[in-house]
């Protein structure tokens, strides 16, 4: 069901298999996005495929990324070549009573699209507190700001979102009716990204209390309730 | 720390940045991929890249991946173009005391070569049965025999595992001498995907109790323990 604005079908976000779990429409491609702390990035290098799985957060309709100037996902990042990024969230197990129609549970997106390098001083440094917000709300906060020869160190791309889809498979198995009848335990095994307790680094010297926002981090199946 | 068989390096699985994270550790690869329900797998198609979350098994030193053969998957698997496949455990987040030393804490794998189409019969199925152990110990003996029929209607493509490399990031935050006196709450929240309650399929119908082995399933950050 389409409610709102859509991303444009393309050759390359045409789905080939099992129509119906496709959709363009941005909201949901936008949650999807939103919920994942990983993206997982594909790209050409020496005429070959490689992905890298990266950290990421979105800001409108852009993508960013960042890591070291030095690293080879920079060089590439900055060629401007066509990219490709998949984010993921696996929801659950789906057991079926035949081998064949065992499945999974899904939300995934893919965005196509040529990465640029961010050299605008103010947008790299909000991009990189709204990647620290995306990861833990709250957090931003809490930290020193950010040095200007730390912005400078930093390499960051952008990618607009422009060609995009979102496949989600949800519910249970869809056995053939002939096998309906059979007597083994069918259904759905959830699943789900859950955070685990706090680890504090040097806590004799300091014992700073837990903050309320990690406190409250939880992850869901949409990642997180605030 | 090497302990036994490693992998070659090779020019595309050569550590650019962050060398002390690698390895080529063949038991560390084969435990990371493992403990992954899924892999990402990264080709080309029309000189683009592109990238699709995958379930797949290991056995022994071949991945096995699944489709229908009239999928675009198929078609590129079939073709035997380079493959890149990545597999990735998000074991935490890593907070420190600045934005630009915030991290995660995962294990991740990528391996390189090209799939082929598995057209022997008992391979097929042997790498289907292994698939749904893969997911969900014991289940196989659960669910009726697949048919030679859905054995032929399935498309398998292998990869052989050669050229490999593992990255590891592990512990707490590593901040700059001057920042470890800030009192901002610093350390690792751990992330786990966890297996919630079974969802049973039409249960009112059949009433089938839940087996053990699905009671037993847990996700651990080694994914599970059995």
């Amino acid at each position: 069901m389409i409610t709102g604005t859509s991303y444009l079908g393309t050759e390359k976000t045409t789905f080939g298999h099992k129509k119906d779990r496709g959709s363009y429409e941005q909201e949901l491609i936008h949650e999807i996005i939103d919920s994942s702390l990983l993206a997982h990035l594909s790209f050409q290098t020496g005429g070959e495929p490689f992905v890298i799985p990266m950290t990421f957060v979105r800001v409108g309709s852009k993508l960013y990324f960042h890591g070291s100037p030095k690293s080879r996902i920079a060089e590439v990042l900055r060629s401007g070549g066509p990219v490709c990024a998949a984010f993921t969230l696996l929801d659950g197990l789906v057991l079926a009573r035949s081998a064949m129609h065992h499945s999974m549970n899904y939300r995934s997106v893919l965005v196509f699209g040529a990465t640029q390098e961010v050299t605008d001083e103010l947008e790299k440094r909000m991009s990189l507190q709204a990647l620290v917000e995306h990861v833990i709300p709250g957090r931003s906060e809490d930290i020193r700001e950010t040095t200007d020869a730390e912005i400078a160190a930093t390499f960051v791309a952008s990618l607009t979102i422009e060609e995009a889809s979102a496949k989600v498979r949800a519910g249970g198995p869809k056995d053939a009716p002939s096998d309906r009848e059979l007597k083994s335990w069918a259904g759905v095994v959830p699943l789900q990204l859950q955070a685990g307790c706090p680890i504090q680094d040097n806590p004799g010297k300091h014992g700073t209390p837990l903050p309320s926002y990690i406190e409250k981090y939880k992850l869901s199946p949409a990642r997180r309730e605030t």
